[in-house]
């Protein structure tokens, strides 16, 4: 096997894992509402803003036995007390053991599920920083991997503008502006769950998503031909460029 | 809690568990398919009809040492001879152990979440034997199971007339019809899982589908209301009926 074709098979896998984290993600929802339905036959009160916490507690508690205690050292004790106070008034219906514990396997699927999938970050992380150390240190290994795993391969990435980095991942919306000039264009794709992007204001998420991609477009080049570190300077140009976007802002706000 | 309660209560469980079996189906097909685009990268020739298979196939074979021996006894001696010849000469990548264990761990969750679903497929019949025996004997347990989960409780389906009951599930269908008459209304809802509809010359489906739906919506009445068991004279009913939509059928084709 030459060189080339093990780098490719590296961008292959981290194109396979980065998909099967999507897949994951979608299954641990579907499941978890499938749980949220079927537990609140027994238990309807019990509610979590979160799939993951929700199946836990189905599987931690006992609504005919509930120990306050331990309910808070997991769950914190304001939200124990109110699992608790809600269990002694539960509308729910009375279950047998056996039919309980057929609703708890599917809980205990849904958490090694989400197991599963905190590993697969994990390898995602490792194969992103080994094949784009530079977009891995720019955007982090997450965006970078889902660049690379949305055009196929690192290569072909590499020789993308700048401008369609921006919007990788945004293609409906693209299209939309395309057939109809009077519909903005995006301002972002995947690049928008960068921190700095999405927790920026409104008016400026453009601005700021143009500058990572310009930053992620020479990373990209340098990952899949200098092969150079170049990401310290290239991080160091954005948080400059960054600082100056908002400042304006604030000042703009002042006005 | 009433005995009234009681019974609903295992109208909504099995509700839930069948619904949770569709959803387990959504996630092995979804699943496996990631599966078969991330072995791939390793082994491209390895193809399965079946993707519980290709699972098992990918936690029990080792590309660079084949056992035909071993291979034989779960895939018989023609696919196991099939694969051996594929792996000598595979155009697949070389792999780390490493990055292979992280592809085989997505295969031993498909192959879990298989066998969590077929527990729950044995669950289903026990819940749908107790709460609708009658339907159960006539129509299978498991079209037992859709029909009250798709309707919602046990009570709501005994009062559909049987025209209704036979085309439960095809409601895309039906509303098609019901916009455009040019359209032909749908023969078959859930029932057509029944081998004897499904399995039967297109010609005669709609006919027996009728008489099941008939045989089905007096079981559900006899399950709800009366709860005498009558599936014994429902069934001879049913086969008499089938010979005689056979018998027309055969001897039309001859004329």
């Amino acid at each position: 096997m030459t060189v080339m074709e093990a780098l490719r098979s590296r961008d292959m896998l981290l194109g396979s894992v980065t998909k099967a984290i999507e897949d994951l993600d979608k299954t641990i929802n579907l499941l978890g509402e499938r749980l949220e339905d079927w537990y609140g036959i027994y238990f309807p009160e019990l509610k979590m803003e979160d799939k993951l916490k929700f199946s836990s507690a189905v599987t931690a508690l006992d609504r005919e036995d509930i120990d306050e205690k331990e309910l808070a050292s997991t769950f914190g004790q304001k939200k124990a007390s109110e699992i608790a106070t809600a269990a002694k008034g539960s509308l729910g219906a009375k279950l047998s053991k056996e039919d309980l514990s057929e609703c708890i396997s599917l809980a205990r699927t849904i958490l090694s599920l989400a197991k599963l999938r905190d590993g697969y970050v994990e390898y995602q992380k490792k194969l992103a920083e080994e094949l784009c150390p530079n977009m891995s240190e720019v955007g982090g290994p997450e965006i970078g991997a889902k660049l690379v795993s949305h055009t196929g391969s690192l290569a072909r990435l590499a020789i993308l503008p700048a401008s369609t980095i921006q919007v990788l991942g945004a293609e409906k919306a693209l299209f939309k502006h395309l057939k109809n000039r009077k519909i903005p264009p995006p301002k972002h794709g995947i690049i928008f769950q960068h921190p700095r992007i999405s927790s920026s204001p409104k008016k400026v998420r453009g601005k700021i998503a143009r500058t990572l991609a310009n930053k992620l477009a020479l990373a990209a080049k340098a990952d899949a031909f200098s092969k150079r570190r170049i990401s310290d300077k290239l991080k160091k140009e954005f948080d400059e460029q960054y600082a100056r976007i908002m400042k304006e802002y604030e000042s703009g706000k002042k006005k």
